[in-house]
């Protein structure tokens, strides 16, 4: 089962209220969805997100697949079985780690060859492959496997790479083994360029898929441009589908997609800068490794009330961190996801009440944006 | 306040039930202490300590001088506020850091000048010094400050340290500035040598210690040899006070420690074990790294009811340790203290009911000892 219910429009900005209906459950959008890369959302275990009431989050088939590989996750009956969690997953389809981890890459219409990062032995993963690994994985939601073109691509380059992801797309629907309990989105590519983007949309919306991502941004082009290209591609995507924009997670960036009608978002920000000792806050991003924090026995954010906050020290956490400690690397990443999730909350609340503007007001003053 | 109550005797053992009354807590002896080193018990958070039903934690009076240092746990208001823990706490004095961690150390009768292990900078402990940052921690059971002669050392010098050890208990008990709220315990020295053993328990004795630990074993010497100097030992030190064996966890050695009048035990194997990918079960050790378990879907242990057995795979372990996820050194490291303060618990129910001669063998037996 996957079905997009659109429940309103802000009357301000069109952001979007909205509700995903999957088999292992509903997600309420806008939603932020925490990165657990290899079966894990480093350093959470099911009852820390349970508390977190993070309600899907992401796989990487590209790791799965590399560790601990198809058999065994075939063998567990499906990665809600394996890592015990059993609220929806979102799977990626491995195409960015191919080119962002893989080494030796070669592109072909087939697919793409490229050497593990882990032991450089050599692999194939082609649309059809990209497909039936996260069949096997199970996830509520996948992704067709798509090119991410570098940013530093040209318009020749960013072209003939968008349509072998729309040829590639085709190709993911027609290998889907599970239509009818996992949702495969199509990824929206095209680069900065206003034209391709439109063009992949178009030929994408053709195809019907239930879902559509937009790829390929937040990859080192300004807020403004990516904005922008969100501009040009979200009102060629269908109402009644959710969209899903990838890999972006800062405070501003949740913000201002939503306004610009996105209803999923996923970042590795939030726990990987956590495990470096920095904290997102209400008032912007604490790095309490500093030495400022050494006798700070105030809380990471004086307006958060997740556990970590009511319960421990800026002085204390840093102290973790500069010993390198475990339990630091996991109290920031509970606090960042709280933050965020938290931040969706009042988004959905905002567009609720129709004061998404107020709250973006509010939010990007105190956090100094 | 700190008080301990016999409770009662194994008819067949002597074992010894009892009861520890501090400010921060009861304590329940016969009773496994988690070792949390730099103020974190590795990988575990406050909720994971209480679900586990911790009764008392150590911590380490060497690592925490040097990091976060004095001045923060004096400005934090000791260590219970600084890393939020309500129950008992228990320091060592430093002394076993400093000869096994600390470089270029040059013993005499004042104390030991060191160099740290972090950065190599100059320290010199000494007994009162020793005292004092405990006093500042504000551990609810202290250590005097004594020294761990090698293993290999021969009857001369352990003779002359453990007299220099008992002329430092008296001077941290000279220095020890809140005996109304912290217990100083005297540390038994003297090697592997009978004689020595004696004179130690019997100096200190004289000097009236709440309580009582025996150090200087689990060096390297056999088993056998530790249980000696367990039988020439703990009938010399006095019913009324708890006796601590220190550095002590195998689950054979727990169980023949408390065979041998030992109240309290602390060890880091469990959890560093954990980290390296072993699990102590029931049926003995289960090293779940191993590609044997890849496809292994059963718990850790069967006979476990502790949320990582209910809930997770000896396959999703595996994986999690061969990534080198925080979540993999987490569960485990869960899985072991709720395996070692389960282990005590059942040591209780043995005494309470004369049977823990039974139980040994049944440990025994299963466990492959």
């Amino acid at each position: 089962m996957f079905r997009y219910e659109l429940i309103k429009e802000e009357k301000h900005t069109g952001a979007r209220l909205g509700r995903i209906i999957t088999d292992h459950g509903e997600i309420e959008t806008p939603i932020f969805m925490p990165v657990g890369t290899q079966a894990t959302v480093k350093s959470m275990d099911f009852r820390d997100l349970r508390d977190l009431n993070a309600q899907i989050i992401l796989g990487n088939t590209y790791h799965l697949y590399l560790r601990p590989g198809e058999e065994v996750i075939q063998a567990a009956g499906g990665l809600h079985n394996f890592m015990h969690w059993d609220r929806p997953i979102l799977t990626d389809s491995g195409g960015f780690q191919v080119f962002s981890l893989g080494d030796l890459r070669k592109i072909s219409e087939e697919g793409v060859q490229f050497a593990s990062h882990l032991d450089g032995s050599r692999h194939m993963m082609t649309p059809e492959k990209a497909t039936h690994l996260q069949n096997v994985i199970g996830s509520d939601i996948m992704m067709c496997f798509d090119e991410c073109a570098p940013a530093s691509a040209d318009y020749d380059y960013t072209k003939k790479s968008m349509e072998l992801t729309t040829r590639w797309a085709a190709r993911c629907k027609a290998a889907h083994e599970n239509p009818e309990h996992q949702a495969l989105f199509g990824i929206v590519q095209g680069g900065m360029f206003e034209d391709l983007r439109a063009k992949s949309a178009h030929d994408l919306v053709a195809m019907d898929f239930p879902g559509y991502s937009i790829g390929g941004l937040s990859v080192g082009e300004t807020k403004e441009t990516m904005y922008h290209m969100l501009d040009v591609t979200t009102p060629l995507l269908p109402k009644e589908k959710p969209r899903y924009l990838m890999g972006v997670g800062s405070v501003d960036a949740l913000i201002e997609g939503v306004i610009r009608g996105i209803d999923m978002f996923d970042c590795v920000l939030q726990t990987r800068i956590a495990r470096n000792g920095t904290a997102m806050t209400s008032r912007g991003r604490v790095v309490v490794r500093n030495a400022t924090y050494a006798k700070d026995f105030s809380p990471l954010d004086p307006e958060c009330d997740c556990y970590v906050c009511k319960h421990h020290t800026r002085a204390y956490l840093r102290h973790l961190i500069k010993c390198n400690e475990i339990l630091g690397a996991r109290l920031l990443t509970y606090h960042n996801l709280y933050f965020t999730l938290n931040l969706m909350e009042k988004i959905r609340e905002a567009i609720r009440r129709d004061t998404l503007t107020e709250l973006r007001h509010d939010v990007f003053r105190k956090y100094g944006i």
